[in-house]
């Protein structure tokens, strides 16, 4: 693994921590601890490299979210194993409860899918049998772009969108990991006081992550949304006519919070969120619809080049509002 | 591993993770975490016997703190792990800020030394060349005992000497776990306001334990204090004429604390703690002198047995106050 590549997983591991807290709309934490495994099987030269990499990119994303690592615990295990625990003690008008939702809001994501697809395939580079099952979509460097755009995703802190949910009034929110985004949106519906369910129409995912799921027979699931995702982004109940200007203000600015950007992995100048779906009557459940519309999210690296081409991908916030509402 | 340690495995893990509040002498945890990986050899079968024993222990202590788990996190790992996370909110005369011991202090331990001699010769039981080493100076049942013994010890919770630090007006503390008595008690030492320096003058030790680390070579360096100790006792700084009376009720009561004991591996009716040392003025540093008093605990299961016996061990801890004081 690439140096930069364990500085970014220090720096994932901390925003997924901080991810809990984004999600109810809390913007700042009063304490981080961090957990460490170091790796039996590393020598002592590699322990000495890797890991305090990896310790100061759990720092760095702290330090981007205003708080500070405080403590924690470091064991000796086989595997590498890096986490954390993120805590605050807050005013109830700090918090959203995640169960307001109402029919009529629509839902948004704050971050693409298919992270899981890209580290994986990045894996199958040098796994021929793997890799031969899927390079007639997608390309080396592509995998490459791939693989650097989940890592930076799942960097990016939760916490513009945290601070956004209270602005433009939302309703609930949960963040999208382990379970996929439908594993997510269900247990979120099914915590919600009114008789409502999720139905999503789009699928923003990591640009080729969906044809490399269906070249190797639907990967992980995740055009049903089942694929994991780690350090996901949040799915947030929105007001529908709130919507659309919380997507340009997350695009648009980092809404004064005072993290600072570093150079070595963090977040991008503003963060695209899509419009995925709505809320409607129902029996607290939450559903992908048969043939979701699949937005292809074009690596940073590639932003350019991505929208002067002709295969309309990413459209604006707004169309998708329109598309998705008209269904 | 039999299923009962199982069970006192997850009380261990709980037991351990709350001392450090017990330390700063907090009685009343807010809110625990459990952190768990399962190990991905156990088939399907172990993992659905072991894991909830586990689950089980951990939270049988935590009802025994009065507290309760909301949370945590389980991975997939080689090894089975368990720990957690305690967590609390209070008031600034709820805790015990541990840096103001002074000359004429004197060093109380709540639990006996030797958990990793216990642990580690129990495991030999089954490794001949190890045993050999060993079994001149303990028999296989002795080593059974010991171990049952450093068992109930680390399942036991420091809850009631942390009450007790505050009726008897306790300097400073710390908990005993990976760097050995010696290695936390310079720690306190270091970190005291005053002028100050922490003499070790005896060792209570589980039975034997001693015997073994000898035997073995100085097996960890348990005489030396380096041995480490998982979930050990407090090593407290008091006032030298409140030290007896918290060692007789440490001995006498569970102070009305709320914690019931469940019969499958929670705290004895009371707890031995033992007069160790003194405090002098010095350096800020921690010693153990030249030929320490080992004071051999016995046995739960043997305790009647041992103080019937003519080798006076164990003696009440005026006694021990007297000798220690006039060395």
């Amino acid at each position: 693994m690439a140096l930069t590549s364990i500085l970014l997983q220090g720096r994932i591991a901390c925003a997924n921590v901080l991810s809990d807290l984004y999600a109810m709309g809390i913007t700042e934490c009063d304490n981080m601890l961090m957990l460490l495994s170091v790796s039996q099987k590393m020598n002592e030269k590699e322990r000495d490299q890797v890991m305090p990499l990896m310790m100061k990119g759990f720092r760095d994303a702290a330090e981007e979210a205003g708080t500070s690592v405080t403590g924690g615990q470091t064991v000796i295990n086989p595997w590498i194993i890096v986490g954390g625990v993120a805590s605050v003690v807050c005013q109830p008008n700090d918090f959203i409860m995640p169960d307001s939702a109402v029919p009529g809001d629509v839902l948004v994501l704050t971050k693409p899918l298919g992270t899981q697809v890209a580290v994986n395939a990045h894996q199958w580079l040098d796994i021929s049998e793997k890799w031969n099952k899927i390079k007639l979509v997608i390309s080396r460097e592509e995998v490459e772009q791939a693989y650097q755009e989940a890592m930076l995703n799942m960097a990016t802190l939760n916490r513009t969108a945290a601070a956004l949910m209270h602005k433009f009034n939302a309703h609930a929110a949960t963040d999208i990991t382990g379970f996929g985004i439908i594993g997510h949106a269900r247990n979120l519906a099914q915590h919600q006081k009114n008789n409502v369910a999720f139905v999503i129409h789009n699928l923003p995912i990591i640009s080729k992550m969906a044809a490399i799921s269906k070249a190797g027979g639907n990967l992980f699931g995740l055009l049903q949304g089942t694929s994991s995702e780690t350090s996901g982004g949040l799915l947030i109940c929105l007001p529908r006519e709130q919507a659309a200007r919380f997507c340009a203000e997350m695009k648009s600015s980092r809404v004064g919070l005072s993290g600072a950007v570093g150079q070595d992995g963090g977040a991008g100048d503003g963060q695209q969120a899509w419009i995925i779906g709505i809320v409607e009557k129902g029996n607290r459940c939450a559903r992908i619809i048969d043939k979701p519309r699949i937005i292809e999210v074009p690596y940073r690296g590639s932003v350019v080049s991505a929208q002067e081409g002709s295969h309309n991908n990413a459209s604006p916030t707004e169309v998708q509002l329109t598309q998705q509402l008209s269904q």
